[in-house]
């Protein structure tokens, strides 16, 4: 697919993975709820697949939930645990940089009557934590953070934010969709309550995400109907997908360091290269942590979807932002919360690497790139 | 996969169905919300997907709304139009014969404060409009009728409540989830305003639903976050998925009149034999018209679950109810609903068939059923 440097929007299926899947759509096609043999063989898949995932997550099988996206687990997380304790309180705490199932979810709990406070950012991107020392409040109920930015790769203080949450009444949210694979997780050190993914960043199927609720966490489903997903989640199992979305967990985390070392490699190369032809480069984040496959930049005097409209001409496939934001003109919400200008702002595009780095194709995305931007 | 008879629960995913699926998974994998080819390329995927249902559906693209699963789509109509008609009233009227995922929403949507009216059945298995008439009060926003039942096959009657409602406010929405492929349906004409399907009761993938919204029916999302399917639906399109529902629902709607044919003479010539064997034989919704594929019957003194079990064993596939109740101890709610006794309607299986038949299969179902029954 041309040169595809935009794998935080959307990555293939690996071709294990699709493997793993397709004895599950036509011969292996039974409805697990069913008490027939096909039926049981189905729930069984199901029930490994939950079972390697939370291997690798270091969880319980019974504290995931199979949904239909990131989104969903996201939608779910929020509004349980907010409906839940309305007696309670009504304060949530996000952060500006939130992807936008995580804000619209928030927005519409507001509509609701709830209170929500995002929290700002330092302009490194990093959420400002003396910030949400403050907002903390006897009504907060929940804090919603994301483990890795979307657009900048930066890296969100988890485990500072689960030590300041310490054993209050709070429950801390995450959205790790663009965390999985790239930098390492640690759900219970965290104090980590719950947690959202999604197969299609890791080379899994579209349709098809994950709720981690530690135990003790009551769920309920936002999706009414039959008692699948432990009556957490109502409709037929997805069971391909999920053959696959364990597929993908378990390759993603293999051989994620030597990975990770590539990726940084290349894109340093990439950031590197570009400064030198361009000084006024900005890139966006660099002064946090950030996962090492994502690039977010800005080439002063450069419109950003213009250069991703003419790079994707000659066959390079990057990004101006986050994919399902990608068709409005507004600048970015999470580098306006960096405090970078509107008009500057327009100019960022974002490169993501997947797992397969070719050092040569780099080096002509930087040329490309550069090029392109005179 | 031994004697499937089980064809209401699930399918298999068709031969061509997954060819027409296999190159969206690792090939064409874009985002359809990117701006570069790949994003772009899978957008007009998506829209032609979308314009070739409308077609078979003789609807406007634009009133179709893909979701994650039928269920899905159900707990969309009902809430969606429930929440927006607060201001104006709070009844809703349903049958007690609907999925569950209706009826778990209608008693979702109780806790909240909202009256819902379940309209009984005749023995037949048919809703009783007379008691649909006396149930319509000036603040009844919505009746929701499923088209046919999943567990009887009855077909309900969708024109004559079409013509009952009338010019009425009331929002029409019906259940078409296992009635798509099985029996004519006439959007339009019937006055529905909103309808829901499922891709993996057609021979299309698990995880893939549709709701149709009549232009003039404002939808919004039940899941926030991205701006996918006009703002009606947050979470990237499961691209393959809405491939593979387009490529099923046109191949289930093909030849089909010559495929119910079979499917009456095969379930015909079952149930006959089971009557000759067992006099007693009692097949539910036997008055009504029912959809060809399905049986549901007692044989008195037989356990329907037992029956399900041993026939599993020697490798026939049939059910002892809706697959998502199939855990439930407790009788059927349909059965319950149409005057059958609970410890008969322990007693009912159903038998769905698929669209290829073969009648030897079926003699072989028909003995060995008996067999086990003795």
């Amino acid at each position: 697919m041309g040169k595809y440097f935009d794998y935080n929007a959307t990555t293939p299926v690996a071709q294990k993975v699709l493997e793993a899947m397709l004895p599950y759509f036509s011969i292996r096609y039974g409805n697990p709820s069913s008490q027939h043999k096909p039926g049981k063989e189905a729930a069984l898949a199901v029930k490994k697949a939950r079972e390697a995932i939370a291997d690798c997550l270091k969880v319980n099988p019974d504290e995931l939930v199979f949904t239909s996206s990131g989104t969903e687990a996201n939608n779910t997380a929020i509004k349980v645990v907010a409906y839940a304790a309305k007696h309670r309180g009504c304060h949530l705490i996000t952060t500006l940089s939130e992807h936008h199932s995580v804000l619209n979810t928030m927005r519409e709990l507001e509509n609701e009557g709830f209170e929500v406070t995002y929290l700002p950012l330092e302009n490194s991107g990093v959420v400002n934590l003396d910030a949400l020392k403050r907002a903390l409040r006897d009504d907060t109920v929940m804090v919603s953070i994301m483990a890795v930015n979307n657009e900048t790769g930066v890296i969100q203080p988890l485990k500072e934010t689960g030590r300041i949450l310490g054993d209050k009444p709070v429950v801390f949210h995450s959205d790790m969709v663009q965390a999985l694979g790239k930098t390492p997780l640690d759900l219970s050190g965290w104090r980590v309550d719950l947690a959202s993914f999604s197969a299609h960043k890791i080379y899994g199927p579209k349709g098809m995400g994950l709720l981690y609720a530690k135990r003790g966490i009551q769920l309920w489903p936002i999706i009414h109907g039959g008692s699948q997903e432990n009556r957490r989640r109502a409709g037929t199992e997805n069971v391909p997908s999920i053959i696959g979305f364990s597929s993908a967990v378990r390759r993603i985390l293999a051989n994620r360091e030597e990975v990770w070392a590539k990726q940084a490699e290349a894109r340093d190369r990439l950031e590197n290269f570009l400064r030198q032809v361009h000084p006024a480069l900005i890139v966006n984040g660099e002064a946090a942590k950030r996962v090492n496959n994502t690039s977010n930049f800005i080439i002063p005097g450069v419109n950003g979807k213009r250069l991703v409209s003419d790079l994707s001409k000659i066959g390079y496939y990057i990004a101006s932002g986050a994919a399902c934001a990608s068709k409005q003109t507004e600048p970015s919400h999470v580098l306006l919360a960096m405090g970078i200008k509107p008009e500057l702002a327009l100019g960022a595009v974002r490169i993501s690497l997947g797992i397969d780095i070719s050092v040569s194709e780099i080096k002509k995305l930087g040329s490309v790139i550069s090029d392109c931007a005179k």
